[in-house]
């Protein structure tokens, strides 16, 4: 394991780190809240820890994928442990373990709070819990392979480590380059919500976090009850950004490089958009005696499927009250998430294409066993490697999500509340149901299950395999 | 698709239901209930059909993989469907759904019920009822092998697409001798444990049908209170005899061939009995407030994990009431289930070893990748192909089992009573949780549910391939 590589990446994160929070200490002086000195604090105690600790430049530039994979755990962690410190400074989340859960739900996207009051918070603080979901959504690593000068072969194994989706899709031929599109991409985005909301109505303030935690498909809210008291044109714009945050952005790319015909062949796009919008008649159909209208309930059940499909977890409406088959099929789509190469997180449209592709041939060939056939996306034949790949990660997401279940069960909350709220946090949603629905929160779990749920929270984000090697003893044995 | 064979294959399927519908005649002779006019009618017309169906020789002895899937899953039907008629002729369950569901559940080995009051049966219903668990505990199609005279290509694919687990262990060369080995084995323990049970103080009556449902791993019982009111010398022969039936019967063969020390070399056998040791431990522990003692509450716990594991179901106390820790790892015990080439249903101990020790191997292969291990198992490589098959089995076993949940939903009862009704019908187990816990019972389900819940009960029994061969609109294609 070369360590010194992995130590100067780690404070390039921590000087990343203390520049982010000069951001809420920036809105806390426009605000005069006396707060904002802890961000002020953490941030020049990171900057002048990462500058320290880059001095000393690496001694060998080795680096392989086992070394990517530690990098990016170790730095979400970093960034974690770091970015929960004023929370406790200023005392609006005095316990640690609370306020580096609530930072590792704002960084994974997540959007679980374990707060029962978001109302009662200083802005700054309001605005550092929604910008973490906006570092998250595209990870803090691409951001550092996009500005800074770092060459080598490391930079394909960090995106790698970080990225989502079970193929990694470079835009142009430089890690580098695509690591800056994919940025600007994402800056356009958020600048355009910025003003779409703004039109609607809202002050610059809430429009701006609003947005970092919509297109991060995070799910943090400025108010207790989410999104539900915003105006139908706000929640409107709101739906529409999730939607579109929640598709690859590659596909954004083939637009701008005018391939709109490429763009919209995508087989996950048209997945991703059928699948909600299946979900969406089904749940207006079986919430419409919930709501005044079947146009009203049609447009709750099309915000949740979009806010619960690209695991944001905004919410217009307490969905724990809906019937059984609502709840069942929302719960269903926890797991498939949104498109790979998005903000959003879950299991992925692409994935579930792949597994259910790969069922059918699977039954062809126990029927007909000498006939071998090649599976298709897009066009192109899908390797053996990425389907064997797809399948792994489908047992070992499935050993994983079980596992947490039993682990927070001591608790003694019910099976209901211990299913989703794995199930939320795994696949960086945010509510779930019973306790952890739209109304609750996870306030009161213990310290132990909440541990559990961080670490789920960042192996949904990180897919897995970082964290896994991170535990891993192997992993720091040198052969 | 060679139909012919199939519909003569079904035939002797038809003429064996005949021959065991004798068996509850004659206890209805013996007890002088007039309800065993219905078990005779059934008995005559099947004898009569499968006698006259089978006189036109088959045309052509071709018999492939798919004409094995496809007999075993229609043999399945055919059974259920035959099997359900004196139910409804007798009155005791008067629709025709819910008497195909509780037979369906009797031949699947699966032992939940659609009853509310089974004590008020007639006695040659009660035993019919029960001796459905011994026929589908081993398999109609294995008893046609081991006493028939066919012979052909046909053994090996009927034998491999009606036993359970991953492989197929033929014993001996011949698969005729396979099979009758396995029924020898199958009648020796249920012989050993009628004696046990009736040197406890059971009447003969009570002890054979008990055994039924021990050794067919199925879990029917004559009492509305399970197991839970025997003395606990009977309590302790069934739970035996539970744990001995969730073993392979390979295990068995090799301690008569006198080689117990491969037998005891086992993984599986060794994770089986380890796996419910430490369950036991751990629910013993966590539920010793409920009892009196600890060696009670052990006692409680080890039955209902064994229960469980080996896909049986009795119960000896309301587990629904139990704290949530210990009913989560129930929920896990029912996918764990029991081992391969046993009675029991389940994913198998063998399947979640092969899965876990791949996953190690894959966490191992991305930290090194040129590293190339290969699995072992039983001190023999196992080969990728088996870990390719498990793998796909249990994609297809998370997609139907939560397309299953989400269809089952439609009936609105609460989601733990959903995620654990199909968890019990598609393992084989019987009782789930909340309205379907030890205490409750399937009637409340609509046909619709039920046909659904039948589905799984199916799918599981016969590890998912047939039924779903079976369904595919290519199997039915000439090429």
């Amino acid at each position: 394991m070369n360590h010194s590589i992995i130590r100067y990446i780690l404070c390039r994160v921590l000087e990343f780190a203390g520049l982010f929070m000069l951001l809420p200490y920036f809105v806390g002086l426009i605000c005069q809240e006396p707060q904002r000195f802890a961000y002020l604090c953490v941030a020049v105690v990171s900057l002048l820890a990462g500058f320290a600790g880059k001095l000393v430049k690496p001694k060998s530039k080795v680096f392989y994928a086992r070394e990517g994979f530690v990098t990016v755990s170790l730095a979400w962690l970093l960034l974690s442990f770091v970015g929960a410190v004023p929370f406790v400074l200023t005392g609006e989340i005095p316990f640690y373990v609370d306020a580096v859960f609530e930072t590792v739900s704002g960084l994974t996207t997540t959007g679980g709070t374990i707060l029962t009051n978001v109302e009662n918070l200083a802005q700054c603080t309001q605005f550092w819990r929604l910008f973490t979901h906006w570092i998250g959504g595209m990870g803090v690593l691409v951001l550092i392979l996009a500005v800074l000068p770092l060459s080598g072969s490391y930079n394909m194994h960090l995106m790698r480590a970080e990225s989502p989706g079970p193929t990694v899709g470079k835009l142009v031929p430089k890690v580098k380059n695509t690591a800056r599109i994919l940025y600007q991409i994402y800056i356009a985005i958020t600048v355009i919500e910025i003003i779409l909301l703004m039109i609607t109505g809202l002050p610059l303030y809430d429009s701006a976090t609003l947005t970092f935690s919509t297109v991060g498909t995070g799910g943090f809210g400025l108010l207790n009850s989410s999104a539900a008291s915003y105006s139908r044109a706000a929640q409107a714009v709101i739906l529409i950004f999730m939607l579109l945050c929640g598709v690859s952005f590659n596909i954004y790319y083939l637009f701008l490089i005018k391939k709109p015909k490429e763009a919209l062949r995508s087989e996950e796009l048209r997945a991703y958009l059928g699948i909600a919008a299946v979900s969406t008649l089904l749940i207006g159909i079986n919430i419409k005696d919930n709501f005044a209208s079947m146009g009203e309930s049609l447009f709750q059940a099309g915000f949740q499927v979009v806010s619960v499909m690209t695991t944001t977890g905004f919410t217009t409406s307490d969905f724990n009250l809906w019937p059984s088959f609502s709840k069942t099929m929302l719960f269903l789509l926890m797991i498939v998430g949104a498109c790979a190469g998005s903000t959003g997180g879950g299991l992925k449209v692409s994935r579930l294409v792949v597994l259910i592709k790969s069922i059918k041939n699977e039954i062809l060939a126990a029927v007909h066993p000498r006939s071998v056939k090649k599976m298709h996306m897009d066009g192109r034949v899908v390797s053996e490697n990425v389907v064997h790949s797809i399948r792994v990660y489908l047992a070992i997401y499935i050993v994983i999500y079980f596992l947490s279940v039993l682990l927070i069960s001591v608790d003694n909350f019910s099976f209901e509340t211990n299913a989703s709220a794995v199930m939320a946090m795994f696949n960086n949603i945010g509510p779930g149901f019973d306790m952890v629905g739209p109304a609750g929160s996870f306030a009161a779990f213990s310290p132990f299950s909440k541990c559990v749920l961080m670490f789920d929270m960042l192996a949904g984000r990180l897919e897995l395999l970082p964290l896994l090697v991170l535990f891993s003893v192997k992993t720091w044995k040198n052969r």
